[in-house]
């Protein structure tokens, strides 16, 4: 199904070996621990080549290898019985990065190593309202600091992965637009690099959010996939063909400003009837009589009251939980995924008024698409966020390992 | 940028030769006569490796070599002034495929050769109407017949691609729905393979619209781009980082049931306010005052009442118009891509009443995404979806150009 990359090169045999390093240690970093005999396996590559790739990365101080203990190994094409075998350790304390989450009302900034181990974090909660960005960009960098004063010598730190509810331009990590902060060409990348002396990365929250359920959640094993991240709007992370889904620049997951009410409520992105004007966080506050601005906390509050009985509650969540499920409808018939993750303030609503957002899909989504895709929440929790920053973070490193490994060492 | 396919393989050496000649095969049909000096410099290959190459595929009959003429190829690397290259050229008299794009009120069955050459067709006209899928099937049979029957002895035959209005199964060329068409559930694949003696591959006609322009047209060389495909519905073709998007079975791409009117009019598909049931041609029919079913050559008449002074037909246009740029809007918000191509129906909508098109898409899109796509017209004019279908029929050949050929010559 691969249509011509104009222009694309051919392969060279040094690629192959350079691509199979990237592939073993991408292996170990998402499985954990993984026998010797199980990679050659799942590798398809035969026994002595496994053993000079894990050398190599043995050298690099990128995994370590030790003999089984646990279990013991049966090799299929031996008929002696269990031998053990090494088995091969991604270097979680040696090879870290700074995984930084920034939200409309929290901020998570945590040392995450090769592996996905979360080493140390620090959580700040903030009320709703406008935060200057050279202001979120200094606590980053504050907090970053702690954080990267514990990591003992010989550590490798690779660089910081950051997300943020906005539109970001891939090539700089400039947030062009992130509305919910009231941020506009904010140099977030450029700044935070400065800042923390280390390469840096930005993402959409919701990019990162299925990048993370992907990996190591609700998506493992999936090729198409979608996260609806629900802060305040909402935004799509998708993954589509086994590939995160960016669009020219990475501004592509909008879906909460697709137009679905036309003759509904201004939004503030400057159209009318957008989806998140019926389905966000704030429409909800504003149909419970809520004040504005409650974060997820709010959202929490409205549908333990929805659940207990208040009839205002149970109407604000019934309101948005149909839109969702309208909303839910179209992302299916014009993607025809596997599994939509409801995350964030969705997962709250999806949570205590299921059957409506169901219902709803229901009669709106296309059968064909309908009968393939489950509908669900996070495996990470509210940290698919968090730990998919940590994964943007170390994807160089996982594409070219000793390339990327030199680079950082050397600087 | 590349998430872990889990379970990917290593690869190996013997990988790299079958990649190789599958990159050149694929770069001389889409690029027509190359000379050998220029496929050394376009693949980053060496002179030597690129003369094997090349002699594998003329041993095959894929290709031929000649001594350049028109022109001398200058090499930069040598000094002694221009020297004649080796052109490669691809045998479209020898390996071809058949092309048959099933509309509803039209149908063509294309003989096409490698390298893209319409080497002859056949095109039929219908008034719209409920057609079974069994006597389509049937015409196409003995339409394919009779072109078959051109084909001369020491051809091959590599198969046919066909195009269907509807939500195709990729696995089997199953249609699952194609409701302008009143087919469910039509063994369209299964039911031509048996007609023809080919093997058939079956898509949906938006998908092999964006798949022949991408390969030859308005999105060449770009890797995030739309074909939005109007004909009675609406439905997307999409490309996403350069590969094709179908979603988990195929069944992506139906934008034009995406609900963006919630109090408007019933759709066929058993929801409402669907996309197309306010931009689709037969509301455009509705409010011009002409009978339903027209097809493209009804959605000509229209357009050109309306430019010819008709109030009526200005004013169904101008409708139709406006809900063509908040849908794309949409499309462009959700999918951040560099080119959306409008064909069909919707390329004559754009012809006669663009200022409308884009002047609902310009408050509907947000800045980012809008200031990085062009909305164009197909190069390829109303064939696209014909050498969409030509494209799929020679995909596995150009994916493993020896293993392909081997087996059709073979059976």
């Amino acid at each position: 199904m691969t249509v011509l990359a104009q222009g694309a090169r051919g392969a060279r045999s040094e690629d192959v070996r350079r691509g199979n390093l990237s592939t073993l240690l991408r292996y170990v970093h998402v499985h954990g621990p993984t026998a010797r005999s199980r990679l050659t396996a799942v590798l398809g590559l035969n026994r002595s080549t496994i053993g000079d790739l894990t050398g190599e990365l043995v050298a690099a101080g990128l995994v370590r290898e030790e003999p089984g203990r646990a279990e013991r190994v049966h090799d299929r094409s031996s008929s002696s019985g269990g031998r053990p075998s090494y088995v091969v350790t991604p270097e979680s304390e040696r090879v870290q990065v700074l995984a930084v989450d920034v939200g409309v009302t929290h901020l998570t900034v945590a040392r995450i190593g090769l592996g996905g181990a979360v080493l140390s974090r620090i959580d700040r909660s903030y009320r709703r309202g406008a935060r200057r960005q050279r202001d979120v960009t200094a606590t980053i960098g504050k907090i970053g600091a702690a954080l990267l004063a514990e990591v003992e010598s010989g550590a490798v730190l690779i660089g910081a992965g950051v997300a943020v509810p906005g539109m970001v331009r891939r090539r700089d990590g400039q947030v062009r637009q992130a509305p919910n902060l009231g941020w506009k060409d904010a140099p977030v990348g450029a700044e935070l690099a400065r800042a923390l002396g280390l390469p840096v990365w930005v993402g959409n929250d919701a990019d990162l959010g299925i990048r993370a359920e992907h990996v190591r959640g609700a998506a493992a094993g999936v090729d198409d996939a979608v996260y609806l991240s629900g802060h305040s709007g909402i935004g799509a992370g998708i993954i589509a063909g086994g590939l995160p889904l960016g669009g020219r620049a990475g501004y592509a997951g909008e879906v909460g400003h697709t137009v679905i009410n036309p003759g509904g409520l201004p939004c503030h992105c400057g159209s009318q009837g957008c989806w998140e004007t019926e389905c966000g966080e704030e429409r909800l506050f504003e149909l419970a009589g809520r004040p504005l601005g409650g974060g997820l906390a709010g959202v929490r509050e409205v549908a333990a009251a929805a659940v207990g009985g208040e009839p205002v509650a149970r109407a604000a969540i019934e309101h948005v939980a149909s839109w969702l499920g309208r909303g839910t409808a179209n992302v299916v018939n014009a993607l025809n995924p596997e599994v939509v993750i409801l995350g964030g303030a969705l997962e709250e609503v999806f949570g205590v008024a299921g059957a409506t957002v169901l219902a709803e899909f229901e009669v709106t989504a296309l059968a064909a698409p309908q009968e393939q895709v489950r509908i669900v929440t996070p495996h990470l929790g509210p940290d698919s966020t968090l730990v998919g920053a940590a994964e943007l973070a170390f994807e160089a490193l996982l594409s070219e390992p000793l390339l990327e490994l030199g680079r950082r060492t050397a600087s």
